[in-house]
């Protein structure tokens, strides 16, 4: 649907969408592509957009940004790749990861499935004014999983344990569809305030988020 | 180091331990091993310790319970596979998982290590007074990982999202070696405070685990 894209930024996202679009033979051009892709921090979206002469279609890969920031182009839509990109790695970051599209009209919702799907993304509808909900589900699932983590090492490096083995841990948690096992699912209160008593001993900071997750958990585990 | 073992309880972990030694080519036998080996819930180890007859080495696979619980035994020790277990998966569940070993003596310690690498297990030493704080750490990275993605899901769930999509996400932070990308990372604070609202507005009961762990997150970037 669009024969050639320009590609503003060249983040972590940047790169590895320009190095797909060529992949994919699309036609990435330096300026004057049919769509202006903009890979820009959230708080440059705005900006860069006012600086794009009207014609061409323009799009935003954020997650968190309305399409109002898009101002003053009509012919636009968000895709939001739904993953966490590193450096060291290139465009196949991108394969099996979904996409939220954004689009007020059916023609730019097309144009959005049709990107993400030559991205090698897989694209869902998402309405412009639930994106931040959205938006927060996604940094807890990613970001909030990175502290869990260095949460949960840093107790085993104080018990003496190699952190890296939570790793197999973790993985299977997935890999089981995220069955709940544990002292909660098991209803066992006494291992859990152990927990708290081992945790205000020896990591204080971690004892309120323990608390919250151990509050949801016994939640779910209820209903 | 034992020619054979009788293992004690059909749970998850001891339907799994069973089928591996089976595999192994170890004698299990209903009663009378060199190894009694107690798969039962955390709760009723020390009953299940006095019943049985002094003679036998006596091991449990309790994460969070002292070696004092398999009194009045004294050659003893505790291997914990740091793994979830589900009863649609058999002994492969094993493979690769860590395993924490307790014991006060240097033969115990070895049996136990003998055990963990029949098993398929990676074994570590675990100081019998260290166990809670282990035990939590393992909590955390397991059981919260459920309730994390639950909450998230709960979020893409309500912005007319698929949950699913968390999946890929989840999987690249834990390749990606838990590098730290998103808004607290760029250091957007109005994503932040955005998320916040958006919880506040449609689900509240995540307010106070948003906070906390978006704190945790926080001080982990600044370091």
């Amino acid at each position: 649907m669009f024969d050639s894209v320009t590609v503003v930024g060249r983040g972590r996202v940047g790169t590895a969408v320009l190095e797909r679009l060529r992949e994919r033979g699309v036609d990435v051009r330096d300026r004057g592509g049919e769509l202006v892709l903009l890979c820009v921090p959230d708080a440059a979206i705005s900006e860069a957009a006012r600086q794009i002469p009207l014609g061409p279609w323009v799009a935003h890969v954020s997650g968190a940004t309305p399409l109002a920031a898009l101002d003053p182009h009509v012919d636009r839509f968000g895709v939001h790749p739904l993953q966490t990109f590193t450096r060291r790695r290139g465009a196949e970051q991108l394969d099996g990861a979904w996409a939220a599209i954004t689009a007020h009209t059916d023609e730019a919702s097309a144009r959005g499935f049709w990107l993400a799907e030559t991205l090698g993304l897989r694209p869902f509808e998402l309405p412009d004014e639930l994106r931040t909900l959205y938006h927060a589900g996604a940094a807890i699932a990613s970001n909030y999983l990175v502290t869990l983590f260095r949460a949960a090492s840093s107790l085993l490096e104080q018990a003496g344990a190699p952190p890296e083995a939570l790793i197999p841990l973790m993985r299977r948690v997935i890999d089981n569809g995220f069955e709940l096992t544990g002292p909660i699912e098991r209803g066992d209160w006494a291992t859990v305030t152990a927990h708290l008593e081992a945790i205000h001993e020896h990591a204080p900071a971690l004892e309120p988020m323990y608390r919250e997750l151990a509050d949801l958990t016994a939640e779910a585990a209820a209903r």
